[in-house]
């Protein structure tokens, strides 16, 4: 699938300079690019996945916090977990990027975004570019998959699995809003997340039905879940494992892309961790209705997940 | 491919209401939006065709020239152009959108990107909003194909055909630049184009094997073509349809969605008229070499193709 193919030969002008630019930067992470569009073959009995998503300057992120490099990581490792939340296999991505006139700027987002091609296994197969007043990264994501993780497939009696710790990310944005510098573990987690594609399909390949990744937050994931199930979700909240330096309330925040899964059967955490490095974690289960309950000891917690479009 | 499914069930905010109220306005149009991902089946022995495009407000549009519903379904149709130019059918679009503070004109921008999809006979499958400072459509559309126009299929000897009457665009550009209203007839043929995607299959069926969609001009997609295939490239200016109303220059215009294709053989251009009526017009032939020459009578013309990034 991720053969390198031979770029077409391309005209003169800034556009293709800048193309030849990204080419030798990107090196055999990206594949015949300068086509009208990219062709992909899918293997048989398997179903193509696709999804986008953008990342703008001033609204998804903010320049002071992130690198360049960081900000291109960051921008196709969220659409890349799209991919991660279906379980599906990654064949490659579309870059559509604005930005003011080229600087040096380029070759660090390139940087960034290669390394989440590189760390998803993947290629870049395209894209688009434009000049704005301000940096744009929308990614469209391409996969395969033939058992997908699905949101509306969570069953009364399921139980509830996260992978990860969770509320570095939120607790990094609540240091650099306050004008601190977060501590480098919990900036670490928020600038170099990982989209969990190995993962999502060792959950799946081990019983896991239901599934999304974690990017609203924990509260609104589940909710997204329960709603698409039509279900009710019970979350202890003192079994979500938070990373050291993390509130109740960062718990609950986005930009976590952990995986969220429902299952029948018990899953072998304990190989889960071994082989990725990472927990997995029994945090509650699902069940008759149609609310999503934290349970905080004997309180009940009514956290919200973040809204895109309100940011 | 496009048979309609459920879309999930969604939660409550600002990013979800508008989601409805895209596909209240969508109605069929939009299939499983909400879900973190589209999925869709390819048929055996087809390959998936991919590209992505971006329409940015005074980058690819002025404001003042375009009601939002024409921006809405000229971003789309440029989009699907890529598949035209590929002779793919397409399977579905995803939109990623960025716009500010959402008023009416979503509603007309959705009712143009709905005419666009419409009118290429498929469906939006998914995408993403996000709130900015300009209206921004980033479409990435999906296609399969098992006999594809490739840039690089063209050979000395082919004879070089262009679909339709060239020009409109450009002079429609021109009026408004100078302030003035352009003529009806150009304004629609700027407003409206039509992606050829019926047309780029036919061509295929009837023998092309080479082929580009007209977005940066005569020239320049010519010389695209030139390159990628590593020939030379000879053009009658003179044999060129032409509005009413176009000078020269705007016959090399871009943002034509026009055709240009090369093939073996003599295409049956009057059976083309008839069916998709417009004009399917022998301008030229491939030659050695690796220049585009257009032959203006006996006059050499050089023409320049536009290059986005300088707009």
């Amino acid at each position: 699938m991720t053969r390198a193919e031979p770029h077409m030969a391309m005209g003169n002008g800034a556009e293709f300079d800048i193309i030849r630019r990204l080419q030798a930067r990107w090196g055999p992470l990206a594949v015949g690019l300068g086509d009208d569009a990219a062709e992909i073959e899918v293997p048989r009995g398997e179903r193509m996945v696709v999804s986008t998503d953008a990342s703008l300057d001033e609204v998804h992120f903010e320049r002071r916090w992130l690198t360049w490099r960081e900000v291109g990581y960051r921008a196709v490792t969220a659409a890349l977990s799209d991919l991660a939340a279906m379980a599906a296999a990654p064949i490659g991505v579309l870059l559509a990027l604005a930005m003011p006139k080229p600087t040096d700027r380029i070759d660090e987002l390139a940087d960034g975004i290669g390394d989440a091609v590189r760390a998803a296994d993947t290629v870049i197969r395209g894209g688009n570019l434009a000049r704005a007043d301000k940096v744009a990264i929308t990614t469209t994501v391409l996969g395969t998959v033939s058992k997908p993780l699905r949101r509306n497939a969570a069953r009364v009696g399921h139980l509830l699995y996260v992978t990860g710790r969770l509320g570095g990310p939120a607790a990094a944005i609540r240091a650099f809003q306050s004008g601190q510098t977060p501590d480098a573990t919990l900036r670490e987690r928020f600038a170099r997340p990982v989209a969990r594609i190995a993962e999502a399909r060792w959950l799946v390949e081990h019983g896991a039905l239901a599934g999304i990744d974690i990017s609203d937050g924990l509260g609104g994931d589940a909710g997204h879940l329960a709603r698409a199930s039509q279900v009710g979700i019970e979350c202890s909240m003192g079994d979500v494992p938070r990373m050291d330096g993390v509130t109740d309330e960062d718990l609950l925040g986005g930009e976590e892309y952990e995986l969220l899964v429902t299952s029948p059967a018990t899953l072998p955490a304990s190989e889960f961790e071994r082989r990725f490095d990472t927990p997995l974690t029994l945090i509650g289960h699902v069940v008759p209705g149609d609310r999503v309950t934290f349970l905080d000891g004997g309180r009940v917690a009514s956290p919200r997940g973040h809204d895109h479009f309100l940011r």
